[in-house]
């Protein structure tokens, strides 16, 4: 599908241009969703954004929600039942539905009135990850209702966040390794972001340490690290900062410099230094989350095969009834 | 001061009514504000909200801000840099400021165009807490700019909150007991919760655990728990569900179950078992937070108690440069 011509479909039906857009899903494809919510928040005068956990949206419907309105709902599998369950009860209340999912034959295919069949794995092109195409699509809505004036930075940004992650990744495999043998015994990570990344915090948190390594972990967000979360940091405890480059970088140079001072484990992935800076600045803090999902991946996969805990094991995911 | 003048005179202040409420603080601060948005989220049609950081919306300052937008701000000493300065940028952007602290002498006074000194403490009224203030005020916008169909029951609540949370402090009272004695010396919690109330399951992990007690600790919500984080669940790490009553209970129940089955440590708080249905079904929802709060501070006080780490205990906050 091309992402112009949907959006130009869409608004045309629409009575008065699209007025929100409903980010739905669980999990990792709700964390791919976030930069495109803090996109819309950022950057929108006029369209409202919104993000939710399936589940709750279905049993929250917010009253907002119209002809007008745009939900993208994304399910890797296709078949999350409360994604699926999400699209069907958009589609009850007239809204337009947009799936995206890696399973040609998903049930989320049923409501969605337009659908993604995306690339995943190592050797796709981010590009044409849902974190891209959710981010493109969103970045189409705003520039085709009330447009978006670096629309073409935006672009330009798509076309080399690919081989910035390439360098990146060949710049961090040793780290990841010493990262990993330095902290495979460790039980706990707290994962520090803000801007348009945070989101990929608590992914990291949420899908690589706590579903597939079994760790516990949490994500902080850098501006509220001050306000409560500070008080646990000493030199035991793990902590992870993803360091943006853009607006906010302010607030996470903050928590390193305390960071460095306080804690004594502290592992820091910047963007900045990983070359994300040859991207516009106007759009650049949008691209950070791309490249921190692809380097943690590297940091993740390090850590797997020190712990002898494969990516892919589960206890409960898809294993016993929930 | 009183909210309906309050609104009353900054809607008339406006070109075409209040048309976005932003809800600007940290940490404690942030989370009180959360059930304001979410109830925004949900019943809006037209008004927009925003939650955000203070320091994120000093730095990504949303360009939707502009002369009909209401910032709300909370600080409860009134001095925190980052709130002040967020005050101080909004006014630069021609919003209509209210600032919320107990301080009668904060800098945040400064820059609030109208301002809430508020009760705090044991002995205060909850009514008077900046929690329901800020419902308050959010009821009123919604109300005044485009009509709220629950604005009674809302109003009704109010009035009901406080005897509720009486009779559930000392229904909890021994079982708060039971609990400190049985986890004093867990170093980890995991907060659930969902609905308007999942800002207050973050903030019993960031303020009342991390920051009072020094443990460490993460919120979950009760929808994105079987999509990752249920697989750190087994028979030793605690978790405290917090099941509200209202449409986002389903999602609780389900945790509920999943956690009696596979978990072994589990504490739940049920608002529905502590008599919040005299509250009227169609804001009862609403509700849950301020309930929450009151007992959890009945946990928290006799966890500090039995662990002897008084809650006022603090390493960095005030003591540190940072």
């Amino acid at each position: 599908m091309n992402v112009q011509k949907v959006i130009q479909t869409i608004n045309k039906q629409t009575e008065n241009g699209i007025s929100e857009v409903y980010l739905v899903a669980c999990g990792g494809s709700l964390v791919d969703m976030y930069p495109s919510k803090y996109f819309l928040d950022s950057e929108a005068r006029k369209i409202v954004g919104g993000l939710y956990t399936a589940n709750e949206f279905v049993h929250a419907l917010p009253k907002r929600l119209n002809k007008d309105s745009v939900v993208i709902v994304c399910s890797h599998g296709g078949n999350t039942p409360e994604s699926v369950e999400a699209a069907k009860t958009a589609k009850e209340q007239g809204a337009h539905t947009i799936g995206l999912t890696h399973n040609r034959e998903a049930a989320l295919l049923k409501y969605s009135d337009h659908s993604f069949i995306y690339e995943w794995g190592e050797e796709s092109d981010v590009k044409n990850n849902p974190m891209a195409i959710i981010m493109e699509l969103t970045v189409e809505i705003l520039n085709t209702t009330e447009g978006y004036a670096a629309y073409e930075a935006f672009q330009s940004g798509l076309n080399k966040i690919g081989g910035i992650i390439n360098s990146g990744k060949l710049l961090v495999a040793e780290r990841a390794q010493a990262f990993a043998d330095k902290y495979k015994n460790e039980d706990l990570f707290y994962i520090l972001s803000s801007g348009a990344s945070y989101g990929h915090a608590y992914g990291f948190a949420i899908c690589s340490l706590m579903e597939m390594q079994w760790l516990n972990a949490s994500s902080i967000h850098s501006g509220e690290y001050f306000h409560g979360p500070f008080e646990v940091t000493d030199k035991e405890t793990p902590f992870i900062l993803l360091m943006n480059e853009g607006r906010t970088r302010a607030l996470d140079e903050r928590a390193r410099i305390f960071l460095n001072q306080y804690a004594g484990k502290v592992e820091i992935v910047d963007a900045k230094e990983l070359g994300i800076n040859t991207i516009a600045d106007e759009v650049v803090e949008f691209f950070n989350p791309v490249l921190f999902y692809s380097i943690l991946c590297v940091y993740r996969e390090t850590l797997a095969e020190v712990r002898n805990h494969p990516l892919e094991t589960r206890r409960y995911m898809g294993k016993v009834a929930y």
